[in-house]
């Protein structure tokens, strides 16, 4: 670890992220231009993620598979909106085995291509429906400017992909998705989302709906978070996917798709994190407690190790990530600065003075200072201590989080106001009823898109911010990540 | 599903493993050449392998991270016994976002060289080592000849990469983690593998030294079914992995890799298949025990669902993966052949008459017809029954397939007996001192190679079945996959 302090998020919010993102071990860069190495301890929170949305899925009908990272090309072209919004990103390997490849390959930037063809062969009737099957993996887009977890070329992610008998019933899929999304987001990350529909202009190339969940960062930017897409019966049609209903007629099935990726670790980042470095929700943190201890002389070294070793014993058997920095090398000091950029959230401080009253110090990460500690925590009632403190570092996350997105969306009922909002760095909220065109213009102008139709709407109607056309609901602007 | 008989084994295995791959919906080909789909219930199975293997990995002080799918064309040719040994299977990325790239990418083989790039980058000091990192992943090798799970382009498997200040503690680790695919082999998938070292022929492209776990299918052919190499300092020297010793001179580290893959699902698939198709070990099997309600009239059904419900519901919470087949359309006859394919390890049957006696009827996989029933199984004892069940299948697979192994094992002391032993297709095992020419031509007039030298070493000496030498190894030969 460098000993240069971090940039302080308000100095340039940019350039923090990447330090930290580098200094707290969560990512590097490759060698390979935009591709990133995943290390342990970002790899660590991934599978946290991992483990969480992987047992809502299993618990909601879903089930693993996994489909291939080579599509031929032409299956690509086979949905005119897919392929025009894919085309430009697309790595294609041409060469195999020493030969020129006769149709060029691409690594999938997505797979509703290649899973729509096995839907064709392996839906036959009403009977083998709905199809519900997730696949946890890699796939490649080629973007030009790219940053560590939020755009690199290569990224890790899940990608759902159902079939249906009904419209309806891709619909509640749709939604049952996005709202698995924003309870994982809201009840395991602490990051609240708002759950809200795409506008046109925003949508997956090739859906009918897109739903998204967004996220405000630290720097007020916005951060899709996570999208659920009703794909209505395009890649059915595109890719043959029919059945025989109950009453023997061949129809088209109805798919969704739906994706939350690496990027989410940007997300958690870029919510919690503070000038010290990363603040990692309990839920999720790969370690939640560290162990520091302190010694000066031999003697005291031993005695405070084999409490600490007790300590930390004692928390594993009660179910806490907990680990001990025994590292003769460094100083208490240097150790407390590593675990607060680690973002470790509850730090367990054991010295000489500790040990005759049998009592340790609790730090947490998300309250710095004096008035974060707990002096003289008996070790027979530590257990229960440390795993309530680890319940309030998460509900204050999740509180700060919400009152710091609630106070920078500003409602405007005029283009005007939505300039000014924008300029200020918040987020505007009004009522929209302009076209792809219009919302082009806005974004040429104020740099902000329209983020989502929030779920949670006025009970009015109102008149459009821009056109003064009526409107039947209010969009959220930002500037997006 | 198809209703065509399978073709026995005896009939045509290479035509069984095929069929039974497909029709139990392990996998299927995708549009891909060589390329395959792992459907569900083969992903499954992959889950239950990755947890009982990581768990081993975590608890000998392993952590997973994820390195780049892209890697320079320069990089694999920085070490040259292995691009010798890849070049000829490697898919090559020329275009991305639509230009020609100044140097093309390869899509990974294996990731040594990658990740002896970013290790030369991480590793400083003696501090820094050991480094025990192990990824999940999808590599691709362009092969000619493929075949679901055993041999296809594209396909997954977990790479554990480490480094060391030692030479000791490199093959320290190369054995440890032998001996866990070992453990994992006999222990999780009642796979009887044998331990060994491969020949100078046989070894990873940049060794030093690859020790393999071989597996015997019921064909009698061989399957390398996971590796572990040391690379000594090979790797090391080639991307500079470099570290300052306690002395502060600059040492070049000593490298490991180890490997098992979705070929291990083959090693299952023809260890413990019979011509009804799978038999899944009980410990990794996604379903253990397969519920089949049998009814005539609408009264009945209703009763003997509801005792099936209950008989799930027991049977899950006392920890047994049990799912209830109650579908209408399908006869129980069809649905005892359809999870007998699909190598569920025991069936349970509740029809009218277990009703009034609260009793079921077991059946196990591994033993067909009659004597593998056990009629009148009260409900209050089912659960116990049922897992002590599943231990005895466990044990009977692996003492099964290794009485079936050491039968087919035959001693030779001369290249005539050895032909004769390969050419009946059982595994020869004599004493060798030849050369890697030698090993060419045995492998040239009889189709065997060196499987390994055994671990397992006679404590005499011998003479070289092929030249007569001193020999100081016995080595085992096969027809291998």
């Amino acid at each position: 670890m460098s000993n240069d302090k971090l940039p302080t998020r308000n100095e340039n919010f940019s350039e923090w992220y990447n330090q930290v993102v580098q200094r707290a071990e969560m990512a590097d860069y490759a060698p390979v231009r935009g591709c990133m190495v995943v290390r342990p301890y970002g790899w660590a929170l991934w599978e946290n993620i991992q483990s969480a949305l992987d047992t809502r899925f299993k618990a909601t009908g879903h089930v693993n598979a996994a489909f291939p990272l080579f599509i031929p090309k032409s299956f690509i072209e086979k949905e005119k909106e897919h392929v025009e919004g894919f085309s430009p990103e697309l790595a294609v390997v041409t060469i195999g085995g020493g030969e020129v490849l006769e149709e060029p390959l691409i690594v999938r930037p997505t797979s509703e291509t290649i899973i729509g063809h096995m839907y064709a062969k392996w839906i036959k009737s009403y009977r083998d429906l709905p199809v519900l099957i997730n696949q946890w993996g890699n796939v490649v887009r080629w973007e030009m400017r790219t940053r560590l977890f939020l755009r690199t070329l290569e990224f890790y992610w899940q990608e759902g992909h159902t079939a249906h008998a009904t419209a309806d019933e891709a619909e509640t899929e749709t939604l049952q998705m996005l709202d698995i999304y924003y309870d994982f987001a809201v009840n395991e990350a602490a990051v609240p989302v708002i759950r809200g529909r795409k506008s046109d202009k925003e949508k997956f190339a090739g859906a009918v709906r897109s739903y998204t969940i967004e996220g405000m960062m630290g720097d007020r930017r916005a951060l899709q978070s996570g999208t659920s897409h009703n794909l209505g019966q395009n890649f059915a049609r595109a890719f043959d996917i029919q059945y025989l209903d109950v009453n023997n007629e061949l129809q088209y099935a109805w798919t969704t798709s739906w994706g939350l990726s690496t990027r989410f670790i940007g997300a958690i980042i870029m919510t919690h994190g503070d000038d010290q470095g990363l603040i990692l929700p309990p839920r999720l943190a790969p370690i939640q407690v560290v162990i520091v201890p302190i010694w000066k002389s031999e003697d005291e070294r031993q005695a405070v190790l084999s409490m600490a070793q007790e300590v930390r014993q004692r928390l594993i058997q009660g179910g806490v990530r907990a680990q001990l920095d025994d590292a003769d090398q460094k100083t208490p000091g240097w150790k407390f600065n590593y675990w607060e950029l680690k973002g470790v959230p509850v730090r367990i401080e054991i010295g000489p003075r500790d040990l005759a009253q049998k009592s340790v110090v609790l730090a947490r990460r998300d309250v710095t200072g004096k008035s974060g500690k707990s002096f003289g925590v008996n070790l027979e009632t530590l257990v229960p201590q440390v795993i309530e403190l680890l319940d309030d570092i998460q509900n204050g996350l999740l509180q700060r989080a919400t009152e710091f997105r609630d106070a920078h969306i500003v409602d405007v009922s005029s283009y005007a106001e939505l300039k000014e909002v924008i300029q200020a760095g918040d987020w505007a909220r009004g009522w929209w009823a302009g076209t792809t065109e219009e919302e082009l213009q806005v974004k040429d102008e104020t740099g902000a898109t329209i983020r989502c139709f929030p779920f949670d709407q006025p009970e009015s109607r109102g008149a459009c911010l821009f056109s003064g056309r009526p409107a039947r609901e209010v969009a959220l602007f930002a500037r997006a990540y």
